[in-house]
């Protein structure tokens, strides 16, 4: 069953352009090497733009296990940790 | 640039299969059609059973004024509302 994800996440002033670099190289890195992920989307809010939405979409919960365990994404948490405002909001949702 | 939407949707009670059916015939004509949709998916919350969350992903602007004039999505407003239990949130985003 395909699986949703909405992470909010809230950068810290001034760090959106360091932002956006690690999750855009994140991102290319997703779609080159995961074959269950079917979105992977980096996008910008239009109301608060220091608040960002990750949207994707997994084959199952095997492809969204696996990309949390991805060298690439572990890689990526200390780099965009210092880039947040606040804490990141994770929501998961079931395909109907 | 690629534009993301997040439709919240909240169905009236016992709503839940006639929504469904309706957004799964609706969302087969989209990935039918729209080349410039890249991704159309009708998920539902895990912590809310009567909350459905549309995450759509277009290629455009164009797409996603294409997707809004099509005859399919026309005839899908008039059998979505009456399954409705409050009002569509529909959120817009930029693709970074």
């Amino acid at each position: 069953m395909t699986i949703g994800v909405v992470a909010t996440l809230k950068v810290a002033e001034g760090k959106n352009a360091e932002f956006e670099a690690v999750f855009t190289a994140l991102a290319a890195q997703v779609r080159a090497n995961e074959p269950g992920c079917q979105a992977y989307a980096v996008t910008k809010s239009r109301s608060d733009p220091n608040t960002y939405k990750i949207l994707e979409l997994y084959a199952d919960q095997d492809a969204l296990t696996h990309h949390g365990q991805t060298e690439y994404f572990k890689a990526a948490g200390p780099k965009i940790g210092p880039c947040l405002g606040g804490r990141p909001e994770i929501e998961y949702l079931d395909g109907v």
